[in-house]
């Protein structure tokens, strides 16, 4: 396993194959090369944005997971900051071998050297795995996760 | 009912009175004049992020509810714009006025003006009646909210 670059890495636009790869992403992304333009210009936003990190795990030269941090200041808790992990994949041939444990320990460790107080994160009710996956690491299910869908077919 | 100012209002730096209000917020801030150091510094941090804005409800020049709205690009859902609401208050003594009811839906406009494909929000499982009252307004709780804590003491 190669070492985990820090902050943003132009490997995250392989992701959308990825995220293809994923059995409740597969009929939502467009894998075709060359790579549409609108995974272009969000990963051009997120770089920009220094409350915004995308984070992949490499492996003899091959993106193998993904994963997105932000940083999210509140006036509440006394002005705590909470990172927040979104959008976690690991490619679906490797999964059982530590590597999402890996990548979200680092995540975790990330987001104590940005002085976060909690860690967060959204998982589809249907990946049951999932939850407990984090529980492992010390997640409690202490909330819903409620989404209202504004348009159905993205741009 | 005033109008909702748009963005960022200095009127939000009352917020730590009414978040100390609230039944779950009552231990954890600290609503002492002059106001805390940690809310001034993190009340600027989300003034200059151009991804993150407070919103007041004032009524009679009086601050009576609040909420922060987060918008997320991600590379996933074809790089996908995603508002994220966080901290939503009502002052106890004017709930039941429908006065949350026009600032979520006051939100979720300005999440579609900004072009975000989803508004997402987690609830404290213990707020029930919050889980309702976001259902009756087209939000659906199709995910699991965890949180690893870091610090139980904040700054």
């Amino acid at each position: 396993m190669g070492p985990l670059p820090l902050g943003v890495n132009p490997q995250i636009l392989r992701s959308p194959t990825l995220r293809a790869d994923d059995e409740l992403g597969r009929t939502r992304e467009l894998p075709a090369r060359p790579l549409a333009r609108c995974y272009r210009d969000a990963f051009g936003e997120i770089q920009r944005d220094p409350n915004a990190e995308l984070v992949v795990l490499e492996r003899g030269g091959e993106v193998v997971g993904t994963l997105q941090l932000n940083f999210l200041r509140g006036i509440g808790l006394q002005g705590a900051r909470r990172a927040q992990i979104e959008a976690v994949r690991i490619r679906s041939s490797l999964r059982g071998r530590k590597l999402g444990e890996y990548l979200i320990r680092w995540a975790i460790e990330r987001a104590r050297e940005k002085g976060c107080h909690v860690v967060q994160l959204t998982s589809n009710l249907a990946r049951k795995d999932a939850h407990r996956f984090y529980e492992r690491l010390g997640f409690r299910t202490t909330h819903t996760g409620m989404k209202l869908v504004l348009k159905t077919t993205p741009t």
